[in-house]
């Protein structure tokens, strides 16, 4: 389906970066879950990133709750998050409105919608559209830190530098809830900005690599074939603007081991487990009960203050163009709260389809 | 959902290792369309690789079509293609029945089925089920030719040893169709086979990435969130048994990039075009026009020869196993034409949705 | 899935009776339709049923666009309607909050949500949540329209008082367009309404039936199976609160046929026609170019003012229920418009799947 | 979809009428459940219904389980059932592969599938197709009589007769599972085979009303809005072949009832149960633990040896046809084996996605 994700439990996203609002619908989560409207609002800040590091489109994100909330806890009916566009500056959008902007989504838009996608501030395809899936991932992360299942992710690079891989999930888990930036090593973290903020002085973009890890996520949940683990989350998270690549456990890297070094041998005892996780916690695309663990590529923005290239979707003719507005110089540190509630999500999904629908309910 | 993959045109896939027969029911393709039985068996051909390099199991892997196909053509009804199992060796499983190899699913699977799993030689996770899949992407590969849209993949690198990537697309493609060993250079090809044979006698395995192109595809497909090109080709290769990484363009690549790298700038004129194609023809989750490129990471085969540590499934004890039976050291050469299969699955589904049932057709 | 139907034109509705707003998600429409808000407000006005013969509780149903229009056309992208809650009283709701309403779903809710539902005037089960349905079914309807296919539903039959049926499907349907209350026979129009009004005199209700034309829609639309025209239509209109019964043509007077009598013979010439529509337009599934005709069953509404007996919910036990608050004697004149919302959603969804996305978009 | 029916427990049919094979595939059925193969057998014989009232055409329907069933249980994987095509007359179709039978698929399948499909027999529009949906159903029977819930339908009425309704619907789901032709009173049986007959001697068919009533399903399974358990039942329902009406509890009567009468006015105590059941065990779409009792109507097979008027689909003009071959002078005693396979499989599909994939195993 289109702007909608997930199965038992989906989520359909709606709005336009400059439209009057923007939002989401969470259907299908089981009743009796607390709605934190704080832990909401502060994952909606870590989304935002105010500061020097991202955009200067000032914009509250207030999000108000308009449906399957009663009484502080969720009623297994739709959830409706409606967040309100503020900072739309009234303007004359001028050439943005024929000028293909490189290496975002403006051609295949005209391509798709013929003209009458809302260009303004790239519409329905702009990544601020991932501020209702946060708000919704906010209520599926409560969800599961209930039933102990702890997401987390970190920024594993960006802009050259690479931050220390997890060590303990449970600790580094925890702390992450708490850095607005995401970095593992306090030092490697003050490098990455350094490096954003060259970027940005050289009207230029970095990119970067986040990191997540799940922990306490039950063993036999998946299916052998089409929506094996690692296809239902790949599909969630290629949804985020951006992503050009999804691993799994060891990835691209299990291409170059030997069948004796990849394979995870198991050890017996209280609980199964295995001293290396090359699987990433996946087998046969049903999970082992060990962390999943994935790592995803994102691009450099595209906005970009350089002269480019690009084409005049009037004529079809090659032409120059150069940004002006509010741009981030990375999104890598404000996507790290999307993979997180992209990933909440599905796993309630899947969670549901396993166990059925009031597995994750507070039913006594 | 389950065993069945795709929205409009959908493939549900059947069968156990060892049951009487496995295969696959393709749903939802345009009538009219030439099913070529001696190129479904030529897929076939490829997906076996007999030799020495494979495993020693030798399955006929003639295909009966029993529905869906009238005069020799599509007739938009459900086609099954039944893939009987021949060679199926009747002996004790000894150990396997309660062994959980490392790096297969049977541990998983003993958790989601409770011991109910048809545990001989994977059951229903083994690699034969693609057997399915490929007989049915040999008719969507058809289809798509028709239409002008090639896809062909080669083995990007197999135990260290890396081929070249495209250069000509057409050209390479159509050489691809030709070849059993899907490597662009003859001499890496030898070295990649001279690698899987050195793990084949050191009683070891070999993994490796496959690049996947596709030229001809129009621009204007895909959604801009959750359906988007790279969400659903990922759901797809995801579900081949061994991937572990997807990526995109330049994929993991464009995390180290600049923005202004990055981009692809635009060129317009008889057709609009880019120098560069990091996007991989994906821009914003909707094709470009330009080709759709991917790379997917296949780890080393997990049946190997040497004594593995693992667990008693009935006492949840630590214990060690050692593998018998006809395994392949590498899979990477094989899955070539599992990845060609779904990619093609799957984007006769988004050309169905985007365009309409009839689209595929060969009506006057 | 659950409050969403449809499949590539898609329908999300959230809210509950007494919450903060309620509303709906469209997505999947194609790109360029003209959104005539003045004829959206009409439908709502429809459905409002403003008067002596419906409930009387105020609602302005003022609906908010909040996504996916611009320019005053559909982008392509999902639209979203938001209506305010407004008249929503507040008071104790005293035992209405543990004893189940009879023929109404506050029993069902319990042994679904755990008592985490919103009960308040019937919560997310309330009609009034189908405010939602009609707005975005007003858009769909203009689509269809600029296509030549048009919708048009009478009230067949209501506390015993019959309409005349069909007579010019085109010349009815424009007629009914302009009508409040959906009786092609003004006399019996008001006989009808006399009997609502008595109904509510004697603190009771009345059902009635609702037959539903479409006329313009082309050939081969549908599947054989399980996707049938008639599986899709009537799995929507049985999502109407309170219908009971879905019959296609002659529907269960068929049952009484013999094979000579309820076969529609085929004329030739021009146009494939056929004198009888005993089919209601659909063979085998897919239409036939005939109009599509079918009548749903509508029960009395299920809030009456009558003491009935029931169970309080807390304890299990028997005991009595009288109803205040503001209800309607009837539902069926309200219906209507529902009715030709969700018929509008849904073939809009078969002619996308069929025909593509752009099928219904403006494009020269 | 197309040919695959439910989400969390679907099948997929396939096959053509003359074609060599037809049969299905069940998937996401709960493991360790007893595949009974002389049940399935008895229920095809009912399919079957060899006699005079029936089609000539013999065919043994012996079914061949493929995949999914291991030890003679379910493993949870997909279940594949082939059943090959015997008695298919080779011979010239002569007029019926170009004028279309009246009140059959012939002409919509040429609208839809532009002369690409079958056309022998009625192809995969034939009633033939309903063997794999009864082939499948015999598994979800057994699995929901495991957990108590119980399926049973009558032929409430035939060629005018009438038989009695459900009075104990334990005593009478148990004696049904006993006949062949399925009447609660013997002597309206006969009377309904006389008619049977009767319209065969008058090469004419007969249509009539099947009752089905399910007892034992525990109340809060369904959805408030689209899923609702009507919505999902009437779906599947409409898929079979000549079903024109389908209604739940007293349906359209309770259109010319007062809600005073209509209402179920619950009692407490031990259970929650209600005197009426004019709701048909559902309120609000969401399942009360009342019977769960629905009708629907049959048409008279269209199939008549009568001369007929027709289109020429070469031409597009009149003429007429007389139909040879051997076909049922009623199906509706055929049909009511269909009815509760596909109650059975939806009913498995909701309480898996309500309680989980384990709820329906055999897990101690």
């Amino acid at each position: 389906m289109k702007n909608t994700f997930g199965s038992s439990v989906a989520l359909t996203i709606f709005g336009e970066s400059h439209g009057s609002a923007i939002g989401a619908v969470l259907d299908g989560l089981a009743p009796g879950i607390p709605v934190d409207e704080e832990f909401i609002a502060s994952q909606m800040d870590k989304r935002r990133a105010a500061g020097a590091l991202s955009t200067a489109r000032h914009e509250a994100d207030k999000v108000r709750i308009v449906s399957g909330v009663f009484g502080g806890k969720t009623t297994g009916t739709p959830i409706t998050f409606i967040i309100e566009n503020q900072d739309t500056r009234s303007r004359d959008y001028g050439e943005l409105a024929y000028k293909a902007r490189p290496g975002h989504a403006d051609f295949t838009a005209q391509e798709k919608y013929h003209g009458f996608q809302d260009f303004r501030g790239g519409g329905h395809f702009s990544g601020r559209i991932t501020a209702g899936i946060v708000a919704a991932g906010a209520v599926a992360l409560t969800a599961l830190r209930a039933k102990g299942i702890q997401i987390g992710t970190h920024i594993l690079s960006c802009g050259g530098v690479w931050d220390r891989t997890f060590d303990n999930y449970k600790e580094d888990i925890s702390r992450l809830s708490e850095l607005e930036f995401a970095v593992l090593d306090d030092e490697k973290a003050e490098q990455m900005k350094a490096e954003i903020l060259r970027a940005k002085q050289n009207s230029d973009s970095v990119g970067g690599r986040l990191e997540t890890a799940v922990t306490g996520f039950p063993a036999g949940v998946g299916e052998p074939w089409f929506d094996t683990i690692e296809s239902v989350l790949s599909h969630g998270l290629f949804s985020i603007p951006a992503v050009k690549g999804v691993e799994f456990g060891s990835g691209f890297a299990c291409a170059d081991m030997n069948g004796s070094v990849c394979n995870d041998c198991f050890s017996g005892g209280e609980s199964i487990t295995s001293a290396t996780n090359n699987s990433g916690g996946i087998l046969g695309g049903i999970t082992s009960g060990m962390p999943i663990v994935f790592r995803i590529a994102v691009k450099p923005t595209p906005s970009i203050y350089k002269e480019q290239q690009t084409i005049d979707m009037r004529t079809g003719q090659t032409t120059t163009l150069t940004i002006n507005g509010r741009h981030d110089p990375a999104i890598v540190h404000r996507a790290r709260v999307v993979a997180d509630s992209i990933t909440a999500l599905t796993l309630c999904d899947q969670l549901a389809l396993r166990y059925g629908t009031d597995w994750l309910a507070d039913i006594k």
